[in-house]
């Protein structure tokens, strides 16, 4: 193998420029050229790519976003699509693609293993909602975008009696809004593993102003679960607390990279060339119990929900 | 004067506690003793006021919100209402009251004032809609927290050559939109001031996105201007930018104060205690030209808007 | 049991509240009575102890430091002392003690425990230098202070072809230096572990300068191997590049904890509750390979050191 | 007038690219070319110069430092290195200069503009040491960093019965240290402006401690007015503190520029555009009583010394 390519795709995650930069220069420590591939799939059809050299990727690992831009494409399904991807590496002679995304990256990236071209996934997404690895690059990221904006909203939450209620990303996974619950000290967590209940979460809410006397609470929620905004009117209405919702949306995916997600990035980039170097394809880097390793990407996308039970339980005991 | 008061009143405001802090130890300095009335109005009236120490006001500088609470009441237009303040405060021989908060807590301090309690307001409001003085307390700080988030969206805008549609607080005023407009370098900006005209907007965003061959741009809009998530799907459908909002709402209104806000706070509260040790009542501390001074409420009321013109076309020559 | 004491000793580190916080409310849940014994082992010498109840530690997981003080105790060796302390536990009722803090703290809470008094260790300290926990409590935070200041530091080199070299704190352990390194994209990293040769130093910022042409560079420094400004001097005169040093300090002990180290303290103070009510004593808490567990404080000292080996390596790959 | 230069000069200051932004984008908008000379005056000397349009400025409003280098010159003061300026800018056919730096750049722009290159200086220094106007581009910034390091300090300054001496930037002029110590709540303040008496800084803090009853205390001096690390020594052997010094250093001349600072430098920059279209030169720009103007530079450079006595005093009521 001589010249590999690299390409972010799906959602953008903080943390992913720093993998870019550990495959440019992992990949050119061994003697690889490596390849930019710009904007995801499409740039792979459109043949938008281009050589990096290691004073591309100088300073990039303080910045969020993706250099190599990012976008979703649904055709890339379709074997014919797909062809015309395989013809453009072919064309520059590139042999090996790390991919840096998603699930749905993750399918791309088996269906053009399975058409010649070894690919290795990179799990890059702040909802941590991949379950062969233990940590996503970003979440960590997101998850102090969260607190740090929690935390303020806690400082106008107690000047006014209020309840607020905070919309966290995360559709498929609940882990922003119960990592964030409980590192910022909120009274209720609802996301997609708890279920909602409104009426539960009113009288809960009425527990702790009442009974417990608390003169503020925070509420984090997942998206897509409810109407935020009328929750905090009911809120308002059925409970001593004043409520107000608010949705934190893409400020969570952007930011310079915390110290872990830049480290987890870095390992997972360098193991990602190491893959490759190996011969391996079809398989995603991932780290579970502390070891950085690879495995099948289809083992990866049957790899069953992580549980969060203690963490619920923690947060009841602490609440 | 031996006894004075101060409570905050209306929105809360990064910067109030450091006011407070102030008031509390300039008047100590001074040999006054100095009562803190808990949220706001509310607390004159239901005689919620305690004697603060020095060290009760320790630390509280770096803090957003305020440790006296804060609360809206409507019934304090009702001369009855504000008999019981004027008793409560005559009950603790309070000459004189220091009122933190917008116009709105300023009217209360005229009326106090009208019935013997000399009353001095400070602006506090992230807003900055105090005619009468160049800034408010807490709107150095918002202004602050809205450019770092924008500053986030930035990094995932131009992964995905995205419009990012950005709704800022300043119903009345829209200073946190303009001054975030130019220090953010955002495309469009949108407030009272400027008028709202969809097609317009729309127009100018192709213009940057074909002309100027832009990646990514950003809108700043003022709250209560348009359902800016409608908008956002309006740019998807009729630019080349996909349109994303994001309602940064209460955020604004928390952190800790930024130095420029501690500092002002800090002026301001100390030159509220030297006003009332001087026998004034019924005005309003203002920032005016780098000078710290006391105007009439009733002529700071009176104070024409200022006028932005001129930081629109510097932002109009500059994007 | 019924009755069990928390303290801090030693150096303080972010999130060492976000775990009083934790053995107060866990403890409080599992029906016990928590009591805080202030500024450390001198706090239960002098019987400085006070009952703690779940409003204490209300809104304190946000704050950096301890509430409840440190210190050291030299004479806590003496067997004497000790005595005292357990005269004055025994006086509360206490039964089991949690102490937060390093190795030194460590030994006092197994000395404790064969004294009678169960006594459970969390390690908090910044430097990550206890070896039977993969992560202590305060490192993360501590590491993303050193990163933020890097950053900035990047700016004012890249402007001035200047080598900033960047002293950390980690006098026994050099994981503040070679995690911040790679996480930073430092060009060289110098720690207990790699040694110190100051004219290689010297040779590789030429190589760097010369022949890989870089405009400014960073070189990240343990606290207690050479003179940092003198180690500047030497680059300004023997490299291409102008050297300044900045040694960062105790900020790197405080301010507000991340997410990691919050959840970590979290899982740790809840830890430490449950096995105090299993009996257990004379035990540590660690998080290995992810996993929350205790082992004993003896064997927990005689942990070999953690092999930063493949970090080195990463960082000579990517440099 | 068809085409102008701007150069930094000196330390660097976050704002300084705001301000380079301003500069390019209103010289283009005015239908003007404008060129960039790299390394400051250097860059003038060595024809270091490249045309700048509107593209080669995006984002950079965000970033600190400045994109087009900066370094001092002592050779520039020869009227034969200038004349191989004035020969390089005739070459190009540049007729005016921007010049943002401090008093020293002033002087080479002054020199200049006497040898018929018109220049406007613009004040972009974080040591606020230009006192023709109120504020220089990079101070607000400067003293946001130093009182989140200070903020950090106080946890664990709490933490541990301890004084904090932090050095900050200033040598000739002490505002940051002056604006820090009031905005942080500071116990003691030592500038070039209050002296320094060892004796007095020892019996002050021990006042506080022994008389007021303080846990910890803060103390913030400016550079080169005495070894920090020695005074902490000072602090632990005859006050009841323990004394710890910390040199901020170079980290206050780096981060992205606040609001402030982002909207001073562009305000700065389109300022010095239409001066030099108004034919005038040797200006500087400044900011007095919140009014933007421009004034000779021989007039700038005799402004007698601000003085911060009202602060001192207002310190003084509040520590």
């Amino acid at each position: 193998m001589k010249k590999i390519g690299i390409l972010t795709s799906g959602g953008d995650a903080p943390g992913m420029n720093a993998a870019i930069r550990a495959v440019v220069r992992s990949g050119i420590s061994a003697g690889l050229e490596v390849y930019g591939v710009f904007n995801g799939y499409e740039g792979l059809v459109n043949d938008n790519i281009r050589k990096l050299d290691r004073g591309d990727v100088s300073d990039i690992i303080i910045q969020g976003g993706t250099i190599l831009g990012s976008a979703r494409l649904e055709e890339f399904k379709l074997v014919e699509v797909r062809e015309k991807a395989v013809a453009n590496l072919a064309k520059h002679g590139i042999e090996g693609l790390v991919v840096i995304g998603g699930d749905g990256s993750y399918r791309g990236a088996l269906a053009l293993t399975e058409m010649g071209i070894n690919c290795i996934g990179i799990p890059g997404t702040i909802d941590n909602d991949i379950d062969s690895t233990d940590y996503t690059i970003g979440f960590d990221t997101a998850l102090n975008t969260v607190i740090e904006n929690v935390d303020k909203l806690r400082d106008t939450s107690s000047s006014h009696h209020r309840c607020s209620v905070v919309e966290v990303m995360g559709n498929r996974c609940g882990d922003l809004a119960i990592y964030a619950g409980i590192t910022t000290g909120a009274e209720v967590i609802v996301t997609k593993e708890t279920g909602y209940d409104e009426a539960e979460v009113l009288e809960r809410l009425n527990y702790f102003e009442q009974v417990k006397g608390k003169r503020h609470a925070i509420l984090i929620i997942s998206e897509k679960i409810t109407d935020v905004h009328l929750l905090a009117q009911k809120i308002s209405q059925h409970t001593g607390f004043s409520g107000r919702a608010t949705i934190l949306g893409h400020i969570q995916r952007g930011g310079s990279p915390t110290a872990r997600d830049r480290i987890l990035a870095t390992q997972f980039g360098d193991k990602a060339v190491q893959a490759l170097m190996s011969g391996e394809g079809g398989r995603c880097v991932g780290i579970v119990s502390e070891k950085v390793m690879t495995i099948d990407i289809t083992e990866a996308l049957r790899t069953p929900k992580k549980s969060r039970k203690p963490l619920f339980e923690l947060h009841d005991r602490l609440v």
